[in-house]
């Protein structure tokens, strides 16, 4: 025996005796070199080669396809083959992970990217067991086949939460970013998931940083809903040349859009062929999508893919609306053609981002990091947790600057520093692992004189704290825009780095943005594209240009200095200032993994 | 002839001659009491009259139904009635308004309201051309039946941006919470559409301000899809009472999730019964949604509903997977039953979704409004448009106080003004319509003395402006939490009133709550609920708690005042300061539809 399938439940999910169990059956396994799939799962199945190990009986009748499926839970394995089945589709190989106790989702996906029946693969993952491990499979996985993932756990909560960084960050918000990150299509429904992979099986577009699309309908109503899902999640839906304008402009006497989307208002099947060959030889499509209800006295949408087939190699997608005896033999005459078929907008839709995104990912991923994008930090392990003071310094090696400012371990040392330090000042009371001081009044800003610092200094002495307190007094920083620059070693997904708006009120609205380390400097500044007040960097309502260059720098180190220094566990620079020519750390938090 | 259709293009949709020639046949209507639909529209239907007065062939399939359609669009009629179709679900009446030129929606829903065959209404919006009348109308008829609408527009931007509230809000966003304000259960998809007015044909939930929703499900993995969608969409599965869980324990030997959701792990037929009786006869359980994968050799659903039926009043959903064969017999007994079946979790979850929200728009829309909550304002009608100054006067009548301040016409009265004003000042120059003060250099903080005083006033003296110029010498308020009231009279909507937060940052984000004026105290109070940041009025990271019940006095008030002077276009209070005791307008900004 070489391999064994357990589907009873009862194991580890269930936690205590559960866990002993399922540990004892895994050391058997290795013993005696069988590999393990669950338990806890419904089990996989291969209609192709008619295997069905699996315990729901609908699996026997499912086709034969180019879609494989990998769901962590059992059941979705057999819901999301079921619902590929009812679109006409079929699996190659649905595996359900369940437990996971030996054989789990990277090695599955890796296997994937070698079968030759798989064109595409279907995710759905809840939790994630080993982070890195799936990020570093999928993201060889994406290089060679599509991978369109479904996840949950938008309700969640973080599962740790000392820095304000780590409130900032639930699980599902990292899991997320690695998938992106990693090349992989993130989806939020097992409807979109089928859509999509479904799209991704039949065509995909070669890396691209935004192909164009061309949109060609027979009704306005279906072209402005596309077009508005579209250009509302970034798809761009180019203007065409103006000689494909003029030549449209000759086929649709209405020409109420003729400039893409175009929309033939019901036209005779020769206009609406000749306006679609205009479209797909216009220099800006990559990627043709085309929409007609059914309406055969009109456009007879199978002779239209024949006509256009002679004419492009441009990749063409489908949608119609009809009763399903209408519409059912065109669409899987579409499918015959290698063209997907969808019998609603926004599913054509769905299916067309999918692709967009594909293409993409790929294009990021397929960039060399820049010279100066690492930079090899030289900090030794950190052994005991620093202080505000102590972070501060070891952030210096990183080349990013405190504002000017003293340590003092007592009244005397403040006052000494009071004298040479340019007003106003803040005096911060300084101790290893102090997240809120500003809640417990340990930050005093806006000090001019020395009774203004006597007064701070005796607050600070008056506030109760099990541990040693020092004083750190700083040089008020000018105005300038606040960030948070988090980080973190995460058990599941290893080192991650967050830029966000920094702020009360930003913080509250969590707009952060996320990505695994080691970054390079164009993963920084698409991390600042990628925040909603990013045009806060521009000159916003006459305000300075903010320097983006130094922000994206500032990731890449501390990004490489937790991919270095395992124990750390968590970092928040909060808020680092930024100005035109430099930015400033004006607070900083450290958090080891054995808090000192 | 009593009535027309006009199914042809080319009129007002095209601008220009084609708008001549609709209003042609407009008053050719009203000159001889002839009732137009279209032009511009595919035309209307009727499958249980066998009425199809429509350009697509396809609707003389349509079968008859209890859903009508309302759509904008003539081919999305025909399409949304294809979905329907597709559902096994019918139409009573599908119409296509098109351009609207006499007969539009409102009158539409007005007329479904009383229409006996109808029990759901499916809205497809796209602009909105008389948005106060539909809203009237979408309040009225939801009083007598659900309505559904899906609008498009997310990509659009803001028609008119003199303000900075103006910036913010868009077409779209105004046309959704009017939706909703008044009862309309909306979505974002035509799938979603379907879906949603599925399920309220079937089921509808008296007014409750949450009901509870009670989920069986025979596989973990849909539990946790559908839970996760609906609670993060805040729909209450709530906790059992202690007895039924207990009950539950004894017939699930796993008892992994018996507490809601509750998953049965693929039991016997009678376990299924029993805890589905017992989660029915919870008295936290407004609304039961069961989920099972096709395995009949574990549960029949068509003999679990049976069994329910005689035990519990409560309303149940249905959800499976399974090929089309398998499940298609079970779902059409189900719906047979008056249960909503679907074939996707997250379909079934949207259903649920969607009983929620229109129980919960019921409830919202009962409430009287508790006294106070109107106030008759005693403002002049405004003929001239009011600089800063005259603004803050116009909302001290509104009971809306400013920092207190003197406005100088010259240097001379400036010099007066600092006198007696408590330091630190700050002084604006004042302007009418003027928007943007900031940027120009025209605000001056943090003046303690009067050579700062002095270079303020010359600078702003230096600033290139073609009209009268003042200069506003105001105390600087102390720290509190900013906000932006605005408020706009739209042209289609009428009056409106915004809330956002204030600061440069989460204007940037773009957090803000509308309503149509006039409204209550307690809907200025779901205003403030409505916002990301809203944590930021409750001691938020140890800060004070601010006056909730003061912000939403002030949203009633300018509602009033907007719905009194629509020769008001636009106001901006930006931003609005919020202490624990009161609020305090910073800045004001009084645009009128005659700009001065």
């Amino acid at each position: 025996v070489a391999a064994a399938l357990i589907t009873g439940g009862g194991f580890g999910e269930t936690g205590g005796p559960g866990q002993k169990l399922q540990d004892e059956i895994v050391a058997a396994c290795r013993q005696h070199d069988i590999r393990l799939l669950g338990p806890n799962t419904a089990g996989f199945f291969n209609p192709g080669q008619r295997v069905t190990a699996n315990f729901a009986p609908m699996v026997s009748d499912f086709s034969p396809g180019t879609i494989a499926i990998v769901s962590q839970s059992g059941a979705m394995s057999v819901v999301i083959g079921a619902m590929l089945e009812s679109c006409g589709l079929g699996v190659s190989i649905g595996v359900g992970i369940g437990n996971g106790a030996d054989i789990a989702a990277p090695e599955v996906l890796e296997y994937l990217a070698g079968h030759r029946g798989t064109n595409a693969i279907a995710v759905y993952l809840e939790g994630v067991m080993d982070g890195r491990r799936q990020y570093e499979a999928i993201t060889k996985v994406t290089k060679i086949k599509p991978v369109v993932v479904y996840t949950v756990g938008k309700s969640d909560i973080g599962e740790f939460a000392v820095s304000h960084t780590g409130k900032m960050v639930g699980s599902f918000a990292l899991k997320k970013a690695a998938l992106v990150q990693a090349g992989a299509v993130v989806v939020s429904s097992s409807t979109e998931l089928v859509d999509a992979v479904h799209a991704l099986s039949k065509v995909r577009l070669p890396p691209h940083p935004s192909p164009g699309v061309g949109l060609l309908t027979g009704q306005a109503g279906p072209a402005i809903i596309m077009t508005d899902y579209l250009r509302s999640r970034s798809v761009s839906i180019p203007e065409l040349e103006t000689a494909s304008v003029e030549a449209i402009a000759r086929e649709l006497p209405l020409r109420t859009h003729i400039k893409n989307p175009v929309d033939t208002a019901r036209p005779d099947q020769q206009s609406f062929e000749k306006v679609l060959a205009i479209l797909a030889a216009d220099p800006a499509i990559d990627l043709l999508l085309t929409y007609t209800m059914h309406e055969p006295m009109c456009v007879q949408p199978l002779q239209l893919f024949r006509s256009l087939k002679g004419t492009t190699e441009k990749p063409l997608l489908f949608g119609t609306a009809g009763t399903p005896d209408d519409i059912g033999p065109v669409m899987r005459g579409a499918e015959a053609m290698g063209i997907p078929a969808y019998a609603a907008p926004e599913r054509a839709a769905t299916a067309v981002r999918a692709i967009i995104e594909d293409a993409r990912a790929a294009w990021r991923k397929q960039r060399q990091p820049v010279s100066g994008d690492r930079k090899t930090t030289v900090v030794k392990e950190i052994t005991a947790e620093p202080d505000e003071a102590e972070a501060k310094q070891i952030l210096e090696h990183l080349d990013l600057a405190a504002p000017p400012g003293r340590i003092c371990g007592n009244h005397a040392e403040a006052m000494a520093a009071f004298a040479v330090l340019k007003k106003p000042l803040v005096l911060k009371m300084v101790s290893a692992g102090l997240a809120h001081k500003t809640e417990i009044g340990g930050v005093h800003l806006d000090i001019c004189s020395q009774s203004q610092l006597v007064q701070a200094l005796e607050k600070i002495d008056a506030i109760d704290w099990p541990k040693r307190k020092r004083y750190l007094l700083e040089e008020m920083a000018p105005e300038g825009l606040d960030i948070i620059i988090g980080a973190k070693n995460d058990d599941s997904f290893g080192p991650s780095v967050l830029l966000g708006l920094g702020g009360v009120a930003a913080e509250a609205l969590g707009d952060f943005s996320l990505r695994l380390a080691p970054l390079t400097i164009r993963d920084g500044l698409e991390m600042i594209g990628e925040l909603r007040g990013a045009a806060l960097f521009d000159a916003y309502r006459g305000g300075p240009v903010y320097n983006r260059q130094e922000v994206a720098a500032a990731l890449v180190r501390i990004g490489s200095f937790m991919g270095e220094h395992p124990e750390v566990r968590e970092m928040d620079l909060n808020p680092v200032r930024v100005y035109e020519e430099r930015i400033i750390v004006l607070d900083a938090l450290i958090i080891c993994n054995k808090r000192g």
